[in-house]
């Protein structure tokens, strides 16, 4: 292990150097036009797998953005984890709110900001650093080793599930491990046994055929903008407790050692509140913030769009008014049975004075599973060697639906071992990577694959 | 008159080619980019006004867009007629909805189709195209004129009370005219006696200081976004009668007999629903289309703004949620008090959890004036000869908020005299005038001139 932790040593700013051309990319898989970014990203990855070792890799196409995959399998005999991220990341707007361009990385007070840095090409990168230096040093790798990198995680992974499927013998191993989470706090690594689940939508309200005069109309004819603020404002009540009706029906409570658990984590709710300016915290009545980020199902506006938004005044009444709602999921809530009581409810309000279309944009399973299993316990070995502290184990508020698809397909259990910080704003302007961590996760992730391929099958 | 009315006819085509130089400046008061054309298309009116044989003309600065003046005083002993019109128009976006270029002016079916057709350059040349055939054929106007167009009358005509105070002289004269409402409907011209005001604001709610990740953050946050709709679905019940306590105080609500005399016009509900495309019409409950229309204040949202409005999905939660408000007012309605009543309402809805902000944008009182005066008189008998058909008296639900400044600062009575039709899509895409209506009109002002020089003051 000494030679191979000397040379991640050793190229650490060769490392860092080489992420900012990954960074560069901007392979943002929501917007059409980025289209030819994401696939140029996803060659740049085929190409950096085959430079570090890799065997069999391609670029395996999709209905829409490909798959990278690639292979180590010169450990007859061990164990063969499955690794899978996402080369693909979020928009950017407000393009304003960026101190440095989101596709230029830039590194200030120890970490590099860019647009993918923490989600997730930064931890993409550790590993294949790590499995690099592994191989460069060691002239082999412990375990049997496949990497799987998607582009379309932040669109709802809708072709991964399929593509999963198709290819059952392709990515055969014991265990899978991603890295796509925060850790709990700075210098408090953690491993996360949990997820939320996801259910994406688009609401759009229709009232006149163009946008009216509010002085010649007003009055007379229903506001599509009102009407859809008063449906969503029959969501959730005052205590932020959620209205669809049936919408808590599967769901499973957090455990009374849950929350016990929680109440132990080093979590400072005023600093947490204050580090993202936030007025004042708020959430569902009964619960702490912990258990209300990780373990209780929400309700979202993500976006509202109506009439005249310029500089100004102007007296329309619109004639369409838009809304992207999501909601965050907890065991055992199935995302296609929640768009369904959305769907209903919404129709159920909807006047007859106004047209009003619910769309299903995308969705995921929520997840959890035990921490006392070899994997996890092996992965927890790795992090205390890398990071020189005892992890914690936490749930994770945000939704990586494979996971539950790599159960229920492919039978394997996850590990998720992540080495972002909270505050990395992952889906806003000016998202960074703590460089002290990245490098720590590096040495943890080829501490990783040591400590697995010692795991009993 | 004949050898006018002549003229007139004679220079029918000419009027429509001049008028499309008039609308070819986009003359958006809302918007700063557009300062330079708005003080284009005034310098346009001096010239315009030059050429025609009006004196004194000018462009009187404000703070703001400035005043066009012009007069002939060459008629002593006869009444003093003061012409108000704006030179501004309205924003043009969504522009991809528009059927031609909106500063292209395009004539098809009868109609010429350009922002500020109708509202209200169209209106305004209709005015001056009457005093250029009368100098021009009689050598002299058989009443005193005085022309000011305004360049802010889309932003609240802000400047416009202290530029009238500081110009009571100036400004002296007997009955105020102005041409900026439609018609009652196409072959059913109309007086306006009665006017509604406006109150508009912004309104902010601030929750973290950057877009936060729905996942990581979703149930422990307020967000802006339903706090917004939450607050502003609380504005108006489902009946639509408006929830701001006190805001119904000063209303004096439609007689009997106006109810009467509305119900007694040729108002087909199915076809004005039908023509704008409605689903099906709403309003307040115990009140007819009409009365909602003319006669009651109202409740709007004219814009909302928050998140991820572009294709596809982002899961954030917004830091910041906009919505542009506004309210139309009826006698004795005053918009600094209602402005009060609906900042106070939203202070008092609003949760500790976010920060709100209300901004008063502009507003402006609601008018109506006895149509038994001699000078509304005087204008019915113009409208009959131009139009060959007696008008009807009616009430307007836009605002002209000057209407009232000429009342109590100039002590003068305001003649509405419009011909722009329902459905002209005066602050919408595809704007238009009908050019049988504009060529009547033009009539009809000739006429208008001759009627008011024999009102006996």
């Amino acid at each position: 292990m000494n030679k191979i932790l000397d040379h991640i040593q050793t190229h650490r700013d060769d490392y860092i150097q080489q992420l900012k051309g990954f960074l560069a990319i901007p392979s943002i898989s929501a917007l059409p036009d980025h289209a030819p970014d994401v696939r140029r990203c996803g060659e740049w990855c085929v190409a950096e797998l085959q430079r570090i070792g890799l065997n069999n890799v391609a670029l395996h196409e999709t209905p829409g953005h490909p798959i990278v995959y690639g292979e180590w399998l010169g450990a007859p005999g061990a164990p063969t984890m499955l690794f899978y991220g996402h080369y693909d990341v979020q928009p950017v707007d407000p393009l304003d709110l960026w101190e440095t361009p989101p596709f230029e990385a830039t590194v200030r007070e120890g970490a590099i900001y860019a647009r993918g840095s923490a989600d997730d090409k930064g931890q993409i990168f550790m590993h294949l650093k790590a499995i690099e230096a592994t191989l460069a040093q060691a002239g082999a790798l412990p375990i049997n080793v496949k990497v799987m990198l998607e582009g379309e995680e932040e669109v709802g992974s809708v072709n991964l599930d399929n593509f999963i499927a198709a290819n059952k013998d392709l990515l055969k191993a014991d265990v899978v491990v991603i890295s796509d989470s925060p850790m709990f706090d700075r210098d408090v690594p953690s491993i996360c046994y949990g997820l939320r689940g996801l259910a994406y939508f688009q609401v759009d309200v229709r009232g006149s055929s163009t946008d009216l005069h509010s002085g010649s109309y007003g009055g007379a004819v229903a506001n599509p903008a009102i009407v859809l603020t008063q449906m969503l404002a029959q969501m959730k009540d005052k205590g932020g407790r959620i209205k669809i009706p049936g919408f808590y029906d599967a769901v499973v409570d957090v455990t009374e050692a849950e929350k016990k658990e929680f109440s132990r984590l080093p979590f400072n709710e005023k600093r947490w509140a204050r580090e993202i300016g936030l007025p004042k915290p708020f959430g569902e009545s009964g619960y702490s913030t912990l258990e209300r980020k990780w373990a209780r199902p929400t309700f979202e506006i993500n976006g509202l769009l109506a009439g005249f938004t310029g500089e100004g005044a102007k007296t329309v009444i619109p004639a369409r008014a838009m809304a992207k709602v999501s909601m965050r999921l907890v065991p055992n809530q199935d995302p296609q049975t929640i768009g369904k009581l959305f769907e209903d409810y919404m129709k159920k309000l909807a006047p007859k004075s106004v047209e009003v279309t619910v769309t299903h944009m995308h969705g995921g399973k929520p997840w959890t599973t035990g921490f006392d299993n070899d994997w996890v316990q092996a992965a927890g070995r790795a992090i205390e060697k890398g990071f020189g502290r005892k992890p914690v184990f936490v749930r994770e508020g945000g939704s990586i639906p494979v996971v539950s698809t790599f159960q229920e397909v492919l039978g394997l259990p996850s590990v998720l071992f992540g080495i972002g910080l909270p505050g990395e704003n992952a889906h806003a302007p000016n998202e960074w990577l703590d460089l002290g961590n990245f490098h720590n996760g590096v040495l943890a992730a080829a501490y990783l694959y040591d400590e697995l391929s010692r795991v009993a099958r």
